[in-house]
């Protein structure tokens, strides 16, 4: 916790720290923060989304944080920002409580012997972590966590309660793991054995690069043969599912509900949304935006932003649309017969 | 446990309790509950969906909840219902067992010193409850609960088991949470900082009315500056991904794996289909039903039934219409321009 | 644990052992797996997906399993199988390290008294099991479970760790569950009381056949009046939803995060693709496979592949389609027009 929280700071202070621009009074004290509606006469607000635009003339706010071309239209004192919402995230980082956590090992967790715990990590109540796994120095481990057999946590990293890390998973420095996660879980690996499925072994790990943030309920099986690959600074939204031997690579971020299928491999900085889909063993580049629930269903060789699926209609006009769906082939042929002046 | 679970009730006993009208034998005695299919001679039934109404004619049922166009057909006794699910519901939970729950707190849960916690609850086996949280009367946490930080559970309200509030959760009263679901974790919330990914504080809560269910697996994060709002009665399936700053109108129903993405808007008594995605910022008016798997990917301002996707096809056949589905501005372009008689 | 692991096996050994035939050097010693790309001198790899077959040139694997038509290019010894993966994963088995389980009951689980449970199973750290709840011999309840009450847990089965068991599941033998499954919590059951939702009770249980496998945050919600039935030799991957009274047949699998919505029936033998959809009260017959995404919205009566959806575009070039099907019906009728000679 910093040792500033709920304090108060006066703007030009804030300027200074942040390197921004001030207009307007340079006194005022912020005490806090929120948004364009509702934030009060000791809270700092901010414009990022043009959709929020209107809410500026009647702000309460004791100043807001925008970009210059909005200076001339803010009631209050601004703070200029070249990315208003970035620095507000900054700034808001001032007013956050972070729940502080006791180096050692809660007398109700259950340690096995041998494993290797720094002396400066926090191991919360009612923990499993087994015989050979390693928590690094300042790492947390929130309450009812598992960290199983031959996983690493590494230092400054925090599982943040119920985070279960099944088998040969390595986390880096200063990661971020919510609730209900799964990491390491067998890889969906099976082989038909003429009168059942025989299982595969998943013989391989999980890799979290440091940096990374995973999400409550998201799971992310260990490879079958090598290690499924989250490289480093990658952001995962909740309820995302992670197949064995994916790749993704650093600073992609992929937002609630997205899955990506066995072995495939999703480039750098690549933005995928919510509920989208990636299919097996394909190649995705690096800055590729996917957009909400489309499916990847081929490799994609350029950068820029791809989708798939039909727009939302009113149930009526979409059955109608619908129906047509299904003829758009016979559609197709004879529009084209049509054109070479042979109508039926 | 109601004192009677498993007695046995007269059909005019029923009939009474729940103002229905008999016809047929008064005395029968009905001893459980059971489909048309499958329930015996001491079971009642019910009919309330048109595709089982074939059954009726052999059902083996002591008797049947049914409305009054069907009871021509009913080859047993017959209770009469204007809402026949319904008051099928209403009598079924003549015969459920509810697990008891002793008052007090579990040997083996760990309390921090200051919870505040009502004589009358039940705090379960291995759960952790947070020095600040507040449990309140009736309230019954099930095995291996946590309760976070600054965390309220309201009055008669149950956690089933191994259910996880982070932190600033208000769960309001009659409230019925499963297993697995994650309330109040970090919202997805990013900048970028130009090296990489800035995580955005998330300075929020969450609050849940009175009456709501949310489903196993579901994960609803607390907002970034003000609270993620579900409002009463609200009823959420398993697997549904509700990000920070949502709101959820008073009894909106959602099927599983449904998501909400980021300050979206849904309105009060919505029907929102399993699968389905509603994009950020969007607002959802009061009594829209969105189907099964469908993108709100506008805003939706007039009641009603919305829609997205293409029909189900037979493989082949759905490859040769996709494949023209890219094609369709062309398409369209050339049909207009045969309208003007300018054929190729 | 095979008595075997990390041993090393002689090629002709291995061939005779799996009834493979042997191409080249006999004696060669193996002693773990890897992939063609990356197998070491002494380990063994695979080629059983096309999409690799330029990778054997230059493997520096011991030796490959592949199939005949494969083999006159294979630089290094070969091992022919008529299903190569199925080889390779037998194969691959003695090479897996199995976590071993202790017999008896860790000191910080909390059982309560009346549970059944045999002796030669395992019952982990911090579990809770409930006086009604049955464990067969040598079941191995891992760490965090919850087996609640009027649960079954059949021989040899494996719950990984953090699995509840809400209510009256009953699961065979050999059956593997992951962590964050969620097997027998209420099914979503509603009827419109009028002024807000009733509650209709959940009266079945679920019951899991022997051999299946269950992913983790997999969620399979109880039944309504009747049991939701998992057939023998289901593999279900994770983060899938299984609703109330569902029944999947024999050896069906599914991929991650698909769902089949309440008294859906699936057939035997079925493949269900990641992310695809089964709406309520349908019927797949045997032998259907549903491709990655689609949503079954009417029952199928013949074996084959299904589909719905569109293919992924560049945005741009998808915007001005996607605007088009919302014509799609007006433009069938426009050229339906033309090719009767009626022009506008």
């Amino acid at each position: 916790m910093p040792a500033d929280v709920h304090s108060s700071y006066r703007l030009d202070d804030l300027a200074q720290r942040f390197g921004l621009s001030l207009a307007g009074e340079a006194g005022r004290s912020i005490r806090g923060v929120g948004t364009l509606a509702q934030a009060g006469p000791d809270q700092l607000a901010f414009l990022a989304n043009a959709r929020y635009a209107a809410q500026l003339a009647s702000t309460r706010a004791a100043a807001v944080v925008l970009d210059a071309s909005m200076a001339a239209g803010c009631p209050v004192p601004a703070l200029i920002a070249g990315d208003p919402y970035l620095a507000f995230a900054r700034i808001a980082r001032l007013f956050e409580q972070r729940p502080a956590a006791t180096p050692g090992i809660h007398p109700s967790a259950v340690v096995e012997p041998g494993a290797a715990i720094d002396a400066s990590a926090s191991i919360g109540p009612l923990c499993f972590v087994a015989a050979s796994a390693r928590i690094g120095p300042g790492a947390v481990i929130g309450p009812q966590c598992v960290v199983g057999d031959d996983c690493d946590v590494g230092a400054q990293s925090r599982l943040v309660a119920r985070v279960t890390l099944v088998m040969r998973v390595r986390i880096g420095a200063r990661v971020l793991v919510h609730p209900g996660a799964v990491l390491g879980g067998d890889g969906f690996g099976l082989a038909w054995g003429g009168q059942q499925w025989e299982k595969v072994p998943q013989l391989g790990g999980v890799r979290i690069g440091d940096d990374c943030e995973i999400g409550a309920n998201t799971t992310i099986d260990r490879g079958a043969l090598e290690d499924t690959v989250i490289e480093e600074d990658v952001r995962l939204d909740n309820q995302i599912q992670v197949a064995h031997n994916v790749r993704i690579g650093a600073h992609t971020a992929m937002a609630g509900c997205a899955a990506v299928a066995g072995s495939a491999s999703i480039g750098r900085h690549c933005l995928i949304g919510g509920g989208a889909g990636v299919l097996g063993h394909l190649q995705v580049c690096d800055r590729v935006t996917i957009t909400a629930m489309s499916l990847v269903t081929h490799s994609i060789r350029e950068p820029g932003e791809y989708s798939s699926g039909t727009p939302l209609q009113e149930n009526r006009q979409w059955r109608r649309n619908a129906v047509r769906s299904k003829q758009l082939d016979d559609i197709a042929r004879r529009l084209a017969a049509l054109e070479k002046g042979m109508p039926r």
